[in-house]
């Protein structure tokens, strides 16, 4: 995964409404310990191979590079900390996120695709930092955030948005677009009954089924191929 | 019928959102008694009349073709098995359809256009399979989808998507469009108060006034237009 | 108003999803008496003058023109047969039109742009004429329609869709589009409360509003608009 | 800030569905004290800026421009006469805003893009002036609305849309487009249980994280490549 890749996540993402003005996604860089690639402060749907900059442990830019950098990169350092196994991470501003975050609920698999993601919790950054602009802003606030996502697959943020990770940039992105699809869903079916989500034992099958190779590559090609056409 | 239009009926499915990176369509094989002409494994969208492969009656590739099929074929496969008036299957992910699969609803026609459905039953994968990726990986699920299915026109797949059928590529392509139609129409209704769905003889009369040569036509070309205009 | 002017309300009128595969949009010709323009039997999102035939007072077609005609042209006959203050008539498939159709639920306008619209009552074709394809396909059953429409400026057809009218092919569109509207937003808004609708005098009030012709040339600009910037 | 800001400030709106073929967006005059730029009347997905009008402060327009203006120019003048403050002004007709006002809820910030309106009250016109078309056609209207208003950022109006106000044409325009999207989650939230909003100290504090330079320049190039990506 180059920054070419990087530079497609993001306008899949943009183009799929998992981020708008803001998010952004990150890939763990493949030599340097720590040290992670993600666009320099632009709205995902410009991101150019050009704007990526590569940023440290501490969140703070590598290599001397001055340009202006997001300011919520600590998501995304805290996490490649504590989650070795994580390639790529995901900040989504997907709409459909929203109403479960501030309601305090539970996003749950009940379409295939979404079932990797398992259950996915909700964090509030008022719970331990009390009133903030809600953004995630210093490494202390990713670490908490990085905690409530503990070894799980996404987790929400209370009135901002969510998080999702992967063990590659194309898993991190895919289950990105299926967590929101999934989320939406959620919301009409409980107008019809009692839900039926995924089970365990077929959260855990689901994972080969929608990120292995082929479905995967599948996947992404679907959502390369919406990009060019739309722009 | 030609692989020019089956790799058509792909793009409009795509364009009108019952299938994404995942569903499929095939058709009946005209000449070679139960086979059947489906895509190799790539997303709807970017199917062209090259990538359409055959398949014998037991769901495997016809001819020594070596490129990767589908995993769901079996769907397919099943269906032509069990329902020799059947000329054209969609696999549909339509994600209006869901919210009914998960909560073991069935769908009824209350719009015109989707009278011909009929009532639509739900297939639960795990009352006979247990737990699994949701997937129709075999031929006895896919037995199992038939026997669902019946006489019937379609079938919703918990969790998953569903199937449509018809007796020609146009009657199953506009069934499925407007199975997704119908479905997002009734959530709607629902909140308004008991809904009146199509009775018996009015599903029975609409198979005319639907899919007769001139209405079936005069959808097709639209749902071509949208792809050409869209692209 | 020319027949350039009525596929370019075909065009709008697709291009707002007022109407999909079917659905039809006629002018009262304006030099012969109880006669009027609609396209033959095509998608209005294809629809070229070419297309526009004549039709007389039975809703048979004029001059000799053996083009095969929409098979609910009645709906037209009988409207401008009984109403001489209508100039323009929409047959709308608007889907958000349905969830009140098939519940028996009168659209009120709540939003000023759809006040001209007044109550907009349900017609059941079952209520006099028993099971049929839902389809109006003769003279006696389009009457019965547009003694529902009465005096008014639209109505709905149960599980079919809707019609409306105007004095101007530029009201019967506007009011179209904003009858969808005003549908969708009512469905939004009994989630919230009880409703407070137009009152009698602000819908006398809102026919110069949104009708007089600065209005409606401004809206009828903007919806061609978004034709050419589409297609 | 310049008359090619306000065009496309105008197309911004339009494509982000903040207006349709109605509402307008203006701008205080940066020289003339108590005047406003504004556009004629032309829906604003047209406006270009040899469209753009100066208006003084009864809503008159100056310099003996005879174009039409648009008829809810009083407005405009009423908030600039009560507000020095005020820099922008946005008419907004998102449709998911008069849930709202039909129902007198008001909108609360449930997330942190939004946050910069505050709670956003419900104007009437009918409780001071009866039964009108409900559009604001002179300067005493105006001056209820506005009072209406009072120091906050946005107010709605009932049946009809709103208005959203900002100290500079970029908040006025990215607060127009996060209250519609802030309307449309919390009918969604609410389907979900009690919702959480964004506590006085975090609308505080979500000022700077949406309006200062860095983030709203942001978020308005991003609006402005979606712009030039769909025309």
């Amino acid at each position: 995964m180059s920054r070419q890749d990087l530079a497609l996540a993001n306008r899949i993402l943009a183009n799929e409404g998992v981020v708008d003005a803001f998010g952004h996604v990150s890939l763990r860089h493949p030599d340097r310990p720590g040290h992670f690639l993600l666009s320099r402060s632009v709205s995902p749907e410009l991101v150019t191979p050009d704007d990526i900059m590569v940023f440290g442990p501490d969140g703070q830019a590598a290599d001397g590079d001055t340009r202006a950098p997001y300011l919520e990169r600590f998501i995304h350092a805290a996490i490649y900390e504590q989650r070795p196994d994580v390639v790529a991470v995901v900040h989504s501003h997907a709409h459909d996120l929203i109403p479960f975050g501030v309601t305090g609920t539970e996003v749950r698999p009940l379409i295939h695709v979404a079932g990797p993601l398992g259950t996915v919790p909700v964090w509030d950054i008022a719970d331990r930092f009390g009133e903030t602009s809600l953004l995630v802003t210093n490494i202390e606030q990713g670490r908490d955030l990085a905690a409530r996502l503990g070894s799980g697959r996404a987790v929400l943020m209370r009135g901002h948005g969510g998080v999702v990770v992967g063990d590659s940039l194309r898993a991190a992105v895919i289950m990105a677009v299926y967590l929101q699809v999934n989320a939406g869903l959620d919301l009409k079916a409980r107008q019809l009954g009692p839900v039926r989500y995924l089970s365990d034992g077929e959260v855990e099958l689901s994972f080969d089924a929608i990120l292995a190779e082929v479905p995967a590559r599948r996947a992404w090609d679907y959502f390369k191929r919406r990009v060019d056409t739309h722009a």
